[in-house]
């Protein structure tokens, strides 16, 4: 349930090629829970300038932005914050009364988990995946200091492009690499044709020293429960999707709900 | 309170120059009674073409349309209704699937209540106002079968207009008109600076068979109550409003809901 509407409700929203009710979920209890004047509710469609254009006039107050739009609503906001201006992917827009500002909250939400899990910037990272999320994910990790490592990519073209935009190197598969931090920043594990496979070989994730996640359904993947079981360090995808809806929460409202009301959020959202 | 909000839920809307309640407290309540996965939001707008873009690209199911918009919207849909068409001037977009179509519910509603409360086609009629709304109600009474009577209003230039499009005489004001319906289309006894006025003067109406107001709040103008006390037939505001928005409900949904129900959602809107 959400709270009564009235002419000042302000309304959030989210773009995405295949909407899914994470967002929906998240916002919604907690402008309930903290009695805010909001509502959010999920969009796609086939048009995007129109439907930004349509943000814009309508007074829309936020918009979470999605695959595949994460890139091509670049031209089409009026500034760039920094968190989205160095990776060229967006994921959130903010509308101030018509001027459109562009943020990525992957990119915050990603730099706060690798300080609040304490991960060691002298570790050596393997990162699977070339997509929009992959380039915050691997500008993330080399704005927080990460300095060696790989992209692994099948894609040589994107792979060998996100190497050289955040400094790693590239190398098409895993055989042949050391890595003490394993990201996933791909479909593998997630509910769908890949849920039940493992993003990285076992014998990578018992090399390894920590296992990092992006992918938030199931909150528990195969490569994750994999590294648990073996006693590694693991972030999930989970910790991602919450922490980026919380900054927009708070970019969309200049509210900050406190852990133990995210927590209860998160579990409503992802229940 | 309004039902849990998902990713299928649909959005329906209006667009105004000073956005009210009662449609948003009207329709919601009608999908929450009814249980439809829909939720309705006002919106106002300084850039109309990119908002009906915006509807258009984001699959936004309906909008209801007010001043200072009802003409302005007709170049940006995709075709008409025979219930705008006539009049130039719309109040309700149906978006079909990225296919704007326009109608005008007051129109609707004017005829409709024409036949409910049975006036008779061969009074005089009496209508002050010259705008849209107006123009709608003219159009209504004219389409009905009424032939005689005149339009007045000050403005000469719209109210000699809208005496040519439905057929009635022009006066810029009553002295020296006879009439047996007097309607009023006028923000006069309307909730602001003109509430305590009445739309017509007591000998006019101590005259008249019937007063047919459009001002919906308050629910008993100045004029209707003068009406009532002198026991004249009464159409008032709220019963226009009421019965548009319920077609424009229907035109959403393709529910009709029972009277019983459109009695305690206007209670509810208006109360």
């Amino acid at each position: 349930m959400t709270r009564s509407i009235n002419r000042d409700t302000q309304l959030c929203m989210s773009l995405s090629g295949r909407p899914g009710n994470f967002g929906t979920r998240f916002q919604n209890y907690l402008y309930e829970a903290l009695d805010l004047n909001y509502v959010y509710k999920a969009f796609t469609t086939r048009d995007l300038p129109a439907a930004i254009g349509g943000i814009r006039a309508l007074g829309i107050r936020g918009c979470a932005v999605s695959m595949p739009f994460k890139e091509a609503c670049i031209p089409l906001v009026d500034s760039i914050d920094d968190s989205a201006a160095a990776i060229a992917s967006i994921n959130t827009i903010v509308n101030n009364d018509g001027h459109l500002r562009a943020y990525n909250t992957d990119y915050i939400a990603v730099r706060k988990l690798i300080e609040q899990h304490g991960l060691a910037t002298d570790m050596l990272l393997a990162l699977r995946g070339s997509g929009g999320m992959a380039k915050a994910v691997a500008c993330a990790f080399r704005d927080a200091g990460f300095k060696h490592g790989h992209i692994v990519a099948r894609n040589e073209a994107t792979g060998r492009a996100l190497a050289q935009t955040s400094g790693f190197g590239w190398v098409p598969d895993m055989p042949g690499v050391q890595a003490d931090l394993l990201i996933n920043v791909t479909p593998i594990g997630m509910e769908g044709p890949e849920k039940d496979q493992l993003a990285f070989e076992r014998k990578d994730v018992e090399r390894s020293k920590a296992v990092f996640d992006v992918v938030a359904l199931p909150p528990e993947t195969p490569v994750i429960k994999l590294a648990r079981s073996v006693g590694k360090r693991v972030v999930t995808g989970a910790e991602v999707i919450v922490l980026q809806a919380v900054e927009q929460f708070v970019l969309y409202t200049g509210v900050r709900p406190d852990d133990a009301l995210i927590e209860r959020a998160a579990e409503h959202a992802l229940g």
